[in-house]
């Protein structure tokens, strides 16, 4: 895999993943989910949409619930430096042929939307309204303790490509996957703005498609529980994958369901990875332990299903690369 | 200190501390305090009276609050094998002239009154009313996830005398502090039925009084979630003492004050005692880890403030143990 | 099924599951398993024996690892109230029967050994030898820091004539499962004497074997590092099944497998069943809970293998129930 | 108190605090205590010095004890984006009267070591050796599984001048604590490169010195390991405060001082920074919540010691702001 260059100065600066918009069918019914079992703070509740942010969130929202009568993935949103960053945004999209447009977001402000190359849907601000900090309210504290809005993880069907168009905005690699040997492809690359193993990470599959979206907690405990209290009211079956720890990024991990089939991780554990000389860490794909350092096998819809971007038609990937799966 | 024999054929059966009955003087302060901060589950919410439970208790209620005009403890509940045992307890106190009375209690049928010989008022029973047992209801987990009523810890101004009285009843002794040398004198005792380090403590101090009621939790980290729910919910004041370990059953702890300055403990760690050739532990009053194996001294609120008994004398205590306090 | 009623003046007193006698095929692989990557100390190596025990444990030992020529369960061990107690057993056995014999046990002292009438290698004894309580020399702690030998849990090819049996040696029901339906039998049983959930599980399944013996873990946390342990050295494929939590007894679980297939369980939560009037809790053969609250399914080994008793014979269980698996 | 306006175009690019170097009186008593009480991995071990790193730490050495006559702090390292930077800070401290050398430092290459206006003593490097990351090796843990080194704290005699200094290098505050009035005085500052609470924080008091240096950990429960661990092998007086949670930057924190006296802090919970927006949070000196959420008070030792650097005169601080102390 020809692995990208780590750049310092890239054409504008993005801080980090910031929060994700989601269409779904039911929004009372998902809003509950998020809110009584995840243990999100609901910030504002409306017939067509509900903003919540995690514990430390200052920002008005991680997550949007907007109603629809599809469950798509509408947009993953980025937090730039400031608003010069998106007229220097739209200046670089204009100068490389990507579709974009400004929009007034609500609680956000100016925002900038642009269709990237390969059909994923983001959005980039600088400013959002800001809310009362909640990490000290221990006493509102609910579900796992979710803290804050980590990364996302797409499918993408031209892995490199994509994993090259993010270096070149100055997302830094800090693990990937690869096939051995001389011309072994990549299988899926972990690429950070802020510190820490990823914002945006990037794996082969059917694609432009959301793999998942993930959240923050205190401690493994913190996902433990979630297991019992999901267990306990009705959402066993939400429950995917894990608890377990991936190889790569060391994350203590759970994955589930929302309502809608959105997939959501559950993770603690990280490093820091802001060194300009941090080297990135190489798995091979025939290492078992990077997927699974302990737990159970996944299941063959976690490596399978995924959430669709609005009118984007999903491309098959350029190979296929063998999995273990669970049945 | 003469340390009592174990006694395995006692004149009745006790099993185990069972519940407490507290008069509080504001009840929906109080029951507010045990239901959203500690964790407790209300069983019954009435004008006169509120009755909660642990997590894994099927017993109605391990916990009475009662409306009154002054915070005293009422009554400490013990729980026997069966109905017949509560007929051997009437005619073991007949015999050793120990005021008792039978009374019909609420939901928990024909209950033993008795006040023994050092004015700790107590009461037996055999069948309580059962409840749906809720363990695995995590999502009704609130507090420290509070599981079960563990022991009491009492002052008493004759504390020999009065390890030697539940010694007679059958409780074992599992750890004591006591003065060096030959003739020292016994400071504090734990004694158990149902085979941990305790179900009653007997500590040198003005008595009769009761020193705490201890609910036994899952984990510490439950212990320091609690901690940060009271510090941000109006309860930091009510928090004595602790987090910290005793040497002494091994114990993390936490001990708070309810809103009448009842004292609370919140513990976690134990260990098995139920062999019959367990032997006593014995702590030197000299040896600071009794207390604190680690941790901050206790302030001296938590040596000399304890809840008295209704219409009973203080009595000083027979000598005066040194001890080691935060200010 | 027909549920066996609680006795509460058995022939003698057994007072808990203790120790557990292993033949290991490579004593020091299996040496350094339990000592490096579980925990338990070792109190006494020799070229014949290794014997360990818990963190809380007083006793000399509750693992026996013995190097023999092939891996079989040799005995499971029960500590009785006193010497009087082996006395009662041994009338009682030469009255219904059962072969028994006496024998000085290293460390143990006399001990009586009988074969149940299901195939069963038993020992029972009264006073094991004491050694220093390490419960806090927290700077020796070790792997999952386990704390005490809980319970043995057994396939039987005759479930509830096994039950019955060890009902009438005082042995309580706490939880079962079985068929739905007037004729419903039963396919497990957990029974304990010292006041938890159990201290003997009978498991419909070829027997007579041993399914696994567990530990007492302090925490889940515990139980997470341990996998995090077995993965970085070497045991990635002793790990067969969890972590995860049953329904059955709320523990919080993992099954690993020894270097010579032996199962252990690392468990925590329990709750207390003394009482006399506690009731079992039954669970329908066709409730998934019971085996998984949450976590993957169970792989066919765990429900297959298990370690064989020497010279026993193995039968058939009398019907087959179905169980969900992972392949 | 003036706050600083964030610099985000500062004259050179520091990543974060990388390391500390300690004079010790006795090393090897020095670094038993690092290595088997709290944990750190020692990767160098010499007559005259160790050099010891976290378990995320790929850089050779975090911590470096140095033998010495008097325990002193030598120097606190930061890191630099690239050797560019290490110019451009020659330039800016040449340009700016402040004394500087390079030196060539075992093991990280070359160094730029400056006094500051306030006699603090820093050394600034690009790129040091590195070495296998340990994170995943699990099997190798010990102690409380410290992570990473993340911060410093400092008593600083002029904390307004102090903070403006390094605010000009472009560390941004994230809280701080000061008087209330029209003119109330800053008494503490947390400033931040990398993105979290903090990688330097100033204190007012008598300075130039060292206040402590903390590691992160990854729970709570990892921190009352140390404790545990610490209670039982001779260093119980060791422990100087907590633990506990800080009201500032919500870390639950433990201090703990070295065999000469050095103040080590562990800790866990912290939360993102790094937006350019992050507003810094104001807590008045008259809070008791900012020192501690909730806790025992700190001892006066807390408040007065700390670690001098080698030849700096101490100066008294420019105000005394009242505490509350434990004795």
């Amino acid at each position: 895999m020809p692995v990208p260059k780590h750049i310092f100065d890239p054409p504008f600066n993005i801080i980090r993943s910031s929060h994700v918009v989601l269409d779904v069918v039911d929004l009372k019914a998902s809003a509950e989910f998020y809110e009584n079992a995840v243990g999100l703070h609901v910030e504002e509740r409306g017939d067509a949409a509900v903003y919540l942010r995690g514990r430390e969130e200052q920002q008005h929202h991680s997550l949007v619930l907007r109603k629809a009568s599809h469950a798509t993935c509408r947009r993953l949103g980025f937090k730039v430096g400031d608003e010069g960053d998106l007229d220097k945004a739209a200046a670089f999209f204009s100068q490389n042929n990507i579709a974009f447009a400004f929009a007034e977001q609500p609680f956000q402000g100016r925002t900038l939307q642009f269709s990237d190359p390969f059909g994923f849907q983001i959005e980039l601000y600088a400013a959002m309204d800001k809310r009362p900090l909640l990490l000290r309210r221990y006493d509102l504290y609910k579900g796992c303790h979710p803290q804050r809005l980590d990364h996302f993880n797409v499918f993408a069907a031209e892995v490199q490509d994509t994993v090259d168009f993010y270096a070149r905005l100055g997302f830094r690699l800090t693990e990937y996957a690869e096939e051995d040997g001389e011309h072994g492809r990549i299988a899926a690359a972990w690429l950070h703005r802020k510190g820490n193993v990823h914002d945006f990470a990037i794996t082969n599959g059917k694609g432009p498609r959301l793999h998942h979206f993930a959240y923050w907690v205190p401690t493994a405990m913190n996902i433990l529980h979630l297991c019992d209290v999901m267990a306990s009211s009705g959402y066993l079956n939400n429950i995917e994958r894990g608890p377990g720890r991936h190889g790569i990024s060391n994350a203590f991990f759970l994955y589930v369901r929302d309502p809608d089939g959105h997939r959501l991780e559950l993770y603690t554990s990280d490093y820091f990875t802001g060194d300009h000389d941090h080297a990135p860490m190489r798995w091979s794909l025939n290492d078992p332990r990077r997927q699974t350092l302990w737990g159970a096998p996944a299941p063959r819809s976690w490596f399978e299903e995924g959430s669709p971007f609005p009118e984007q038609a999903l491309r098959e990937p350029q190979f296929v690369a063998e999995v273990t799966v669970a049945d």
